[in-house]
Order: structure tokens, then C-alpha cells, then sequence
């Protein structure tokens, strides 16, 4: 497999898919479209959808039955960028090396254009759900759901944004790291997973992989904050410096922080090497994402 | 039919259902189940959940399925008033006589309560198509999702504040309404009747209904907005004038929008009267809120 030649393809795949779904409107009004096509298409590595794709054909699926809700995933996932970013969260500027939204279209506008994407999510899930009424259709809406919802990256932002400057303790940190960034990953993996027809247990695995990734992805996003620069992240370094945010690196240190990474990384290529070839992209998927510089 | 009695009686209902899905949170955080039931919980008439339930019952069908998704809608609703009145939007003090969400919880608490209910929206319904997976539940999921989205109440609010101090023609004026107020009650209707196992010619019907309906209350709305005083309406009067809204009493002023609404309501009511004693409920409620004061 040429995994660096197959991932520019599915990162194609899905940005042909996503303007699909959220076309550009040349009716009335198209400043909502433009507004949200705007973010969607900022250049993103398309994690989570092709997340969603590769789960299912994992585990044998139709990587089509998955499609809406590989871009539905990314859609939630760029709408709570969009929220993150407004003055009133982090005030942030630049987002992948541009304007943020507000700072383009205004903040009513990117209040609208957030909630846009999510209503678009619903909405492209509820009607392959409708075309396809079954389990598998149902299970997939289900898990974005529930990965994106109050019990998973909702929660995760809020308790981020409720313990901005005030002491945090470890378990608290797991908390916001298990939420704010693992849910919507293991989301991702259980949607793909449903959708593709697994096996419970199947399911289940998915999502132990998906937390893992999950966590040493947002512990190595809190190291990439501290030795990166603003040009090479594409947005603010030493923002959660800055914002006075805790984080692993702020907690533990570099180092610990690594082997944290590391460890759990570790973990999780185990749970894709046992399932013999039919995980190796999701394998090389894992170590390609976990193994940025830093 | 003592229609007051049960309306009192349907409206207590509701709160309880509404309890159920969005219920206190003693575990960690419970800022956001505050902020979201602060909302959820400030006496609205709850009409858009009842007109999900009625419609389901005027069909013939079990109202019990029908329950996510009328809790569904009146959650996306109650988001769409905490995000309407955020200082980067009509920036309101008062809600139904209490002081809006941004103004109690903070203004990322108010957009992240609103984010959470329509989150919460998606996941019931998600869960209620999960549990059984039908054209009648997912069916219904679908006739909220389009009501709330892009072709609904989204665009409708997107296209208010983009012509807020503009010329506004006829045409953009009724696009508005049909889609800030109508689609969401157009979406009431048709979920419940999709809900409660509708054929397709009925469902369309309900759609035409919602949307007479909806218009004619938007219209009221405008009227009451200059005849009453802050007191009577529970949220500031004048908002329109204060916020350069060009609304149908501007346009046309109040005797010929009181003529619009008195067409629009004999239109409906008209349909209910074709379902004789099974539309009886809906004819009733339609009459309560198309016949306030003004």
C-alpha cells in the first residue's frame, strides 16, 4: 500500500463528497453557503470523515452507505471550529492560515454559519436514514450523534471553557481531552464501524481505538502549541498560553507528555494489527497522524 | 371539547417530556444542563411539540412515537431564541419576562446552551430512529431536520439579519416568514403526521396547513410588536422599530396585515375542517393562536 498516494486520493474523495452536500447556492441568500463553504473548505486533513469511510470498509462495508455521514462528521467538526473561534470562546484570528470566520464575514454571520453546518449534519443524516431505514443507517446517525452531543465534544468544549485560568486537576484534563477531541474520533470509528454492518463487539473495539487516538492526538495538538510557530501550525502558537489553558504540557511537561502520546498510540495499533490486513490503512492512518513532528 | 382544559392539560405533558430528554444533571458539568433548561424551562406555549403530538393523533397515530421529536423541535426552537438574541445578533435583555440566556449564563455559555439543544435535538431523534427504524421515524426526524435547516427557520434568520436596515420588497418579506416562523410549524405538522403513519397526500396537506399557520402567526407577532406594551409581551416591545425590521405593519400596515392573517387562518382552518372530528384539536388550537388580542 502507498499509503501517502491513497491518502491524497481519499482526502479528494471526500472534499468532492462534502461539496455534494453543501453545494455552492447561487439562490437566495448565498452568503450562508458561502459562509460555511468558507471553513469547510479551509484545507482541513479530513481526519474524522476518512475515519468514518475506512471503518467501514474495515469491516467489509460499502464505503457509500457511509458517505453522509463521513460528511456529516466533518461538518459538526468545522462548525464547533467556527464556534470555538468567535470572540466570546478563544478570539481567535487565523484558522489554517486564514481569516477565522467571524473575522471574514462578521459574527452574526458566523454564529449562523456554525449552526448552518450542524443543521446541514441533521439533515444529510436524517434523509440517508430515510432513504435506508435499518440498523446500520441508524446506528451510524447515532454514534456521530452521541460523539458530537452532550456527552461527548459539547461537553468536552464547555468544561474547557468553564475551567479557562482555574486550577485543573488530572482527571479533569482526561476528562476534557476523553470529550473535546476523542468522542468525535471514536464517533467517527463506531459510525464507520455501524454503517459497514459490524459485529457488538466489533463496535465496541472501535471505539477503545478511537478514545486512544483520540487523547494522544490532543496531547501531541498541546505539545505542537509549545515548540511549533504560528506559520508552521497555520494558526496563533502559545495560544493556550495565551488563553491561560491548562493542558498535558502545562501539567507534566514535554517529555511525560511524549510518552503519554506514545503509550497510547501504542495501544491502539495493536487493536488495527489484529485485525490483519483489513486494518492496515487504519493502521498507517494512526501512525501517520501520531508520529508528527515534534 | 373543553379546549382550554386540555391545552392546560397538553402543555403540562410536554414539560414532562421535555424533563425526561433534557433532564437536571447532577454529575459533571451542570452549567450547561442549566443553561440549556433556563431556556428550555421559561414557560414558552409550547406550541410547535403540541403540533407534532396532535398531528400524530389526528392521523390515527400512537402520539408515544411521536414524543422525540416533538421535544426535538421545541429544543431547536428554544436554541434558535438564545442564538437570535445574542448581543452579535438582535442583542435582547428579555426573554418571556426574564433576562435572556447570554445576559444570566455569559455569552459562550448562551451560544454553547444553544449549540447543546440542538445537539441533544439530533440525539433523541437519532435514538428514536435507532430503537426503530421506519419511514415513520425517520420520516419525522427528516420533517424536523428541513423545518430547522437550510430550507427552513436557518435561512429565514439569515436572510433577517442580512436585510436588517435594507429595502426590503414584498417577495423578501415573505420569504422570511415563510421560512424564520412557517417552516418550523410546516415541520411540526408534517413530522407528527409522519410520525402517526400519514399517507403521503396528507402529509402535504399538513405542510400547507403549517404554512398558512405560520405566516399568519408571524404576522401577529409583527402587530403585537407595535400594540403592546413590554409588560404584556414578556420580551421588549418596539424591537422591530428599535432594531430598523421591516415587518409586514410597515410594509402594509396593521389593518391590511390583520386582513393577511384573517385570509391566511380561514385558509387552515378550512383543512382541519375537511378531517371533521379528528381535526377538531388542531381547528381549536389554531383558532387560540391566530385570534389573540391586537
Amino acid at each position: 500500500m502507498d499509503f501517502e498516494k491513497q491518502l491524497k486520493q481519499n482526502i479528494a474523495e471526500i472534499e468532492t463528497m462534502l461539496g455534494r452536500y453543501v453545494p455552492k447556492q447561487t439562490a437566495f441568500p448565498p452568503v450562508i453557503f458561502e459562509a460555511m463553504r468558507y471553513s469547510l473548505f479551509a484545507g482541513g486533513k479530513r481526519l474524522r470523515p476518512m475515519m468514518v469511510l475506512e471503518a467501514c470498509k474495515a469491516v467489509g462495508g460499502d464505503a457509500k452507505l457511509a458517505e453522509p455521514f463521513a460528511c456529516a462528521l466533518e461538518m459538526i467538526h468545522t462548525y464547533s471550529l467556527i464556534h470555538d473561534d468567535l470572540p466570546a470562546m478563544d478570539d481567535d484570528d487565523l484558522r489554517r492560515g486564514k481569516p477565522t470566520n467571524h473575522k471574514q464575514f462578521g459574527e452574526a454571520m458566523a454564529i449562523l454559519a456554525g449552526d448552518g453546518l450542524l443543521h446541514q449534519a441533521m439533515e444529510v443524516m436524517a434523509n440517508a436514514c430515510y432513504q435506508n431505514p435499518c440498523k446500520q443507517t441508524t446506528g451510524a446517525m447515532l454514534a456521530v450523534a452521541k460523539g458530537a452531543g452532550l456527552h461527548g465534544m459539547l461537553t468536552g468544549q464547555v468544561v474547557d471553557v468553564y475551567f479557562e485560568g482555574k486550577p485543573l486537576d488530572e482527571k479533569t484534563l482526561e476528562f476534557i481531552h476523553l470529550h473535546k477531541t476523542a468522542a468525535m474520533i471514536k464517533g467517527a470509528l463506531q459510525a464507520g464501524a455501524c454503517a459497514g454492518g459490524a459485529d457488538e463487539e466489533t463496535i465496541v473495539q472501535f471505539g477503545v481505538a478511537g478514545e486512544k487516538i483520540g487523547v494522544a492526538f490532543q496531547i501531541l495538538d498541546d505539545i505542537l502549541d509549545v515548540t511549533q510557530t504560528t506559520e508552521a501550525l497555520g494558526k496563533p502558537a502559545h495560544s493556550d498560553e495565551k488563553n491561560e489553558k491548562n493542558t498535558f504540557v502545562t501539567m507534566y511537561g514535554i517529555e511525560k507528555s511524549k510518552e503519554f502520546a506514545q503509550k497510547l498510540t501504542a495501544e491502539a495499533l495493536e487493536i488495527w494489527e489484529r485485525m490483519g490486513e483489513q486494518g492496515a490503512f487504519l493502521k498507517a492512518l494512526t501512525q501517520y497522524l501520531l508520529q508528527r513532528t515534534y
